[in-house]
Order: C-alpha cells, then sequence, then structure tokens
C-alpha cells in the first residue's frame, strides 16, 4: 500500500486548471493498492469517499426511492440526466424552483450527465452534425437541438456539483473509421463546453472515448489532458463489448489519465465490474443496472444473483441475503418480499431497489476498507470466488433488449 | 359534550358476550358529541383510538407504502383480505411465518376482512349456496370454496385482531326478496361463524346487512346482537346507492347497536362520508379510496380534491397542501410530485399515498379532538363549508367503473 499526497496535481496541467477556475485538489487520494485507489472527491455539497457508486436518478428520482431511503442505502452522490430532465419537467421549471438540488430534494453532491449518451441509446430518434445533436423527443416527437454549448447552459441551470460534456458514443462494433471520427468530435466538443463554461462551482470532466482501439483512447485522453479537467471520464464502454475487451481497454485507459485526478467509467455498475474497474484505477461509477434489474426481481447475494420469484423463496423465513445490513433485509423476510413480487405490490419494487443498492454501496465500502488496509487483492480475490456473475452471454442479451428498447414510450431509460 | 361511562356494558347482551370468551370493554367510551363518539378500542397488539380509519393492505400490503409510512401517518389499525391472502401467498405460508403480523412486518392491531364481499364485488366468479361462496379464482381460475367455516379457520391461521363472519353483501339494487334472503342466510352464517369460533384474543365482530330496508336492517341488527359481538359492522353500504340514502340507512341502523360496542362502517372513506358518518355513531371505518385515488392522482387538500397532474401544480414551489403535515408536504413541492406523476415514477405512488392516508388520518384526529372538547357539530359544519366532495354523479361513475373492474387479472381489488 503507497500512500499519496494529499493534494497530488496533474503533472504540468496545473495552468489550464486554474484558467477553467477549477482547482485539482477536489480530489484527494488517501491511499492506494495496486492500480486501486480510496480518497476523497470534495464537492460544494459535500464529500464523496471514493470508490464511489452513484446511483442513477435519470429523470430527478432513483427508480421508487425517496431521499432518505438514498441516505439509508449510503448514497452520497447522485447521477441525473440533463437530456430528460430538459425533456420533462423542463429545465425552466427546475432553475426556477431553485436548481435540481432543492427540486428533488437532495442536498447531497450531484452529477449531470449531458445527454450524450441519449445520442448512442436513442439513436433511431437522433442526427448527429458538428454542430449538434438534434433529436426527437421520445415522449411527444417534438424535436429538440443538444449542442455542447446548450447542454453546459442546461447543466448550469440545473446546478449539479459536477457536469459533464456533451460527447459522441457509439456501440462498441463501429468501424474504426467511425470511431475516429466520433473521438475527434467529442474533443472539439469538449473544447467548445470549456469555452461555454461550467457554473460557479461546478466542475466540468473530460469524457474519453475512442472505443476498443488503444490509439484512439490515447489521442482522446492526451487532447483531454492538454486542455485539462478536474476529472476524466470513460464512456463508450459497456455498451456491447465483450467484459475481456471492457477490462483491457479500461486499463489502458487509465494509465493515460492523470493520477491525481477523479476517474469515472461511466454506465457501469455490475458488481464484478465494479471490482474489476476499482483494481484499475476507477474512482466513480454509475449505472442502472442495481436498480433496473431490482424492479425485474434479480437481487444480489453474496454468491451472486437470485430471481426472489422462484419457489425456493416462497417459504424463506429469513433475509433475502443472510448478513446483509439493509433496511429490507432488517425488517422483512425473503417471503414477504417473494409475495409482493407475485402480487405486483408497488411495495415490492422499493425493498428490492433498497437491497442492491445496499449490496453495491457496500460493495463500495468494502473495496475502501481493503484499499486504505492494503488487503484490495485479497478482497479481489475473495469475492471472485464467491460471486458468481450470471453468464456474460445473458448479460449482453439483457444489454442488447434495454438498448433496443430505448426511445420507445415505455422503455427503460439511462 | 356527555362523558360516558368507561366500562358501558350492551344492555342485556352480557352473557352471549362471556359465552364467546369476549370483554366487551375491548372498548371505552371517552366522551360522547350528539351521536358522535370518542373512544379506545383494545386490542392484543395495542390500542385504537377512535374514530379510527384504518388503511387496506388488501393483499399484505397498503399499496406503496411501507410500516413506516404507515405509522408515519398515523395509522393505528390495518386492514387486510382473508380472500386474497388465501389465494396468494397462501394462509399455511402466512401461518408458517408466525402469522399475519409478522410477515407483513405490522406489530400493531390488524383486522381481517373474511371474503364476503368478494362474494358481491367479484359476482361473474362466484356463485353463493346455503353451504359457502364458491369462488373461480381471478389469479388463475381455479375453484375455491368460503364457507363461514372456512373463513373463520383462515382468519385464525392469519391471527388478525378483529375478524369478520363470511356474509352475503348485495349491490343497492338488489331486489327486496333477494335482500332479504340476504340477510336470513348472513345471520345463519353468523351463528355458524361463532359456533367455529374465532382465536385466542380475537374479536369476532358482526355485520348488518339489509340494503336500503329499514325492517331488513333491524332484522339483521336485532339477531345479531341476540346473540352478541363485541363489536358490529354496518355491510352493504356505499355499493352504488346515493350518499342522501346512505346516511339515512346508516343512521336508522346505527341506532339499532349497542351503544357501548364499536360501531365499523365497511368500505366507506370519502372525507366527507367519514364526517357524516361520525356524526351518525360510527367508531370504525376502512376504504380503499384515499389510496386509489392517491394513485390516480387525485389528492385531498383543505378544500376538496385537486388532480396533481394538472397545469397549476407544473411551477407550484409550495406542498400540495398548505398547512399538511404529512411528510410528502413537509419534504417535496407540489411542481416536483407533478413531475413525479407526469414521468411515471414509483416515487409518485408512495408520496401521494402518504399524502392522502394522512389527509383522511388527521380527519380522524381531528374529529377525535372535537369530540372531545364537545365541538365536533362546529367542526362538521366547518368542513361541510370548505371540503367541496366531487360532484356525486362522478363519485358513482367511478365507483361502478371500479366494480365493473374487480376480478380482472390486472383489476383494483378492494
Amino acid at each position: 500500500m503507497a500512500r499519496a499526497n494529499a493534494n497530488l496535481t496533474a503533472d504540468g496541467h496545473a495552468g489550464p486548471n486554474e484558467q477553467l477556475g477549477y482547482e485539482m485538489s477536489m480530489f484527494t487520494i488517501e491511499a492506494t493498492d495496486g492500480g486501486a485507489r480510496a480518497g476523497v472527491l470534495r464537492t460544494p455539497h459535500g464529500d464523496v469517499p471514493t470508490p464511489a457508486f452513484m446511483p442513477v436518478a435519470t429523470q430527478g428520482s432513483v427508480k421508487a426511492l425517496d431521499p432518505a431511503d438514498l441516505r439509508s442505502v449510503g448514497a452520497n452522490i447522485l447521477l441525473a440526466n440533463t437530456y430528460h430532465l430538459y425533456l420533462r419537467p423542463g429545465v425552466d421549471v427546475i432553475d426556477a424552483m431553485g436548481g435540481l438540488h432543492r427540486f428533488i430534494g437532495w442536498d447531497g453532491p450531484l452529477l449531470t450527465d449531458s445527454g450524450g449518451f441519449q445520442g448512442y441509446s436513442l439513436k433511431h430518434l437522433r442526427k448527429i452534425t458538428e454542430e449538434a445533436i438534434f433529436f426527437k423527443s421520445h415522449i411527444d416527437g417534438s424535436m429538440h437541438v443538444f449542442s455542447p454549448e446548450s447542454a453546459m447552459r442546461h447543466q448550469r441551470d440545473l446546478g449539479a456539483d459536477i457536469v459533464m460534456p456533451l460527447d459522441v458514443c457509439l456501440a462498441s462494433d463501429a468501424p474504426r473509421a467511425e470511431v475516429e471520427a466520433a473521438v475527434e468530435r467529442t474533443n472539439r466538443w469538449a473544447a467548445r463546453c470549456v469555452d461555454a463554461g461550467a457554473g460557479d462551482g461546478q466542475a466540468l470532466f473530460g469524457i474519453v472515448q475512442g472505443g476498443l482501439y488503444p490509439d484512439l483512447r490515447r489521442r482522446s485522453a492526451e487532447f483531454l489532458v492538454s486542455v485539462g479537467f478536474p476529472g476524466y471520464a470513460v464512456g463508450g464502454l459497456s455498451v456491447g463489448e465483450s467484459k475481456d475487451d471492457m477490462y483491457e481497454v479500461l486499463g489502458f485507459t487509465t494509465g493515460l489519465l492523470p493520477a491525481a485526478a477523479p476517474r469515472y467509467l461511466m454506465g457501469v455498475g455490475s458488481p464484478e465490474d465494479l471490482v474489476e474497474s476499482v483494481a484499475r484505477g476507477v474512482d466513480m461509477f454509475d449505472c442502472v443496472l442495481p436498480t433496473r434489474i431490482a424492479r425485474n426481481g434479480a437481487l444480489f447475494v453474496r454468491e451472486g444473483r437470485v430471481n426472489i420469484y422462484t419457489a425456493p423463496f416462497q417459504r424463506q423465513d429469513g433475509p433475502i441475503d443472510d448478513g446483509c445490513d439493509c433496511y429490507t433485509c432488517r425488517t422483512f423476510s425473503a417471503a414477504y418480499v417473494h409475495h409482493l413480487f407475485r402480487a405486483k405490490e408497488l411495495l415490492a419494487y422499493r425493498l428490492a431497489t433498497i437491497h442492491n443498492l445496499r449490496f453495491v454501496l457496500r460493495l463500495m465500502e468494502e473495496m475502501r476498507s481493503a484499499i486504505e488496509a492494503g488487503s484490495f487483492d485479497a478482497y479481489r480475490g475473495e469475492f471472485a470466488s464467491r460471486f458468481v456473475p450470471p453468464e456474460q452471454r445473458t448479460q449482453l442479451e439483457q444489454k442488447r433488449k434495454w438498448l433496443a428498447a430505448q426511445g420507445r414510450p415505455d422503455g427503460r431509460r439511462r
């Protein structure tokens, strides 16, 4: 275990960052263990211990939970989506209500994604030009333009602590020429976002794209680092590629980023991916997976995922997972949760979401402790030996189905 | 205001009640004001101040809420449905889990309805003979028999504090001959339920039927009082008749019941009906209305009902109802709740349900205080002058639609 200095600065990038009004010291690394890092992210709405998982409140609500639930599961920072909030209720409404924190009743740190991912996930509903992404609303078919400048303006009005630039995200099987063009455009858009500027106290992260091509990832990262951001996201992963490919590209990409800045892997959140990504130096995550599968009755336990609908739970008097400290497991039998799902009771979705989020957030806490104790490798090995993820094929199939459902009126959304 | 003795007994009915193992003293009237009464119902799981409203947990869950929510809105007793729980998860499952209280995580008083109402609301799925009600399951079409004896056996196994006999409930427009036959059968079934017996500590109430016919109501009440029950329910109201008819029959019927026993008006729960029924001497209520309309976005405010979906709420920075002390109003703007409904976020249903239940339970608390203070008439007048119920026609139409939906796989159920 190596203890890092409290206020590392990225080599040679203090200048540009100062120009942006950011302090690199928003992030402090407290301990490292191999590639894994334990730190603290400082925001105007409080500190976030890292590695951190951000529950996703796409439309300003982590589905089925309220802010008290989110505190109870140990959430320290949430993610919301600019594009979705822009469409409904409208950024102007949220601005008039005093900003996103106040509107949703969450006084902790918030990050807003820009809408760039929707340029990928809603692909049959958009056109992308050099100027902007042109969206057809999945709600009412109306036309909307998201440019780097308007994405920044909307995010200033929403007032999250961390904001993201508009980027171009592609599927993992996109041809090289397309990926290359997307990297170049993402870089130009990042520069336009920097010029447009974040709000007071807001930190604008950079997003590294480049698909599965190491040289394109390098080109993207080098450009962003030359501009200088207080944090760097890795985008365009977990979009259809295999886990091996994802881990390889991720490990390569984090190595291109300044050690002192926080690294955020976008859209990743299965337990095994969280552990493997922390091992590769990632500090922040968001993903709908834990909450989405919870609503389908897929619940995390020590050994993997279980389906609460199945017969063995009908008479299980004990909790869903022995030793789980979540409200659901402390209060109700697995048999009751099974019944609620079978009877389609709304409480089922809340109890299951609490359970899965607590599982993931406890995993983050455990990893942080292991890094601090210098025992992360042992933790990672222990985890891999007991937690058996569903077949990779099943996961990919589920992801593809989900992506295909994006943009339908009843489709699930990131 | 007249203060009643602490341990009134029903004239001449101490004998039969003792035979049943009940104590009339499960109910204490602490104050009366005109026909209205303030009392305390004692149960093995705690005391219930009356007038009391019982939120409905048909399938063992008050839709969208958990036990902590129910405490927070001021619920002191819940109602669950024997027929629904018998079908799913099965009484045997709940019995094996230690009974209904433990299964649903509610350690306060519980009342179970027998399934008699489903003999009315699921009328295309049942046949009624002298022996029993034969149901075709609305879940899977399987056949089931509910007799007075099996209804009691199931309720003993569920272990609620108050249990109800199987009864025959009819629509308000049933011909007199049918109503008369139903009264006679309900009386015979009540006697069979008494013979079958409730569990230790359980109180079996009688149910007065008789439709809109005073002489049949009298015949029903006189029989039940001659048997002697620790409490009496008024069934077969709010089943399609006008409010005037309901109030008239209710006032007549409560006058037939022993003053010392608690009186429970089944299936009634609009705010105006609660006030008018308390004025007529009712002590207990249950109804899905406050929770059902909440999930449709119809919310109670001082002046009546509002539709949270409508435009005026889009930018209402204040709470749904000024002066409401519920968690929803203390925590969120009306604009946020409006957004959650528009965006179909699951949290909407919980926040709305909390609000409407708190409204109704606060109404009960206010009525109790007014009765104790001898100012119930003034309270009733003030309430009637400010709270404007939706057009009676609209309400009847809604009720008919709801009843028509009963028994469909996705139908809402009492």
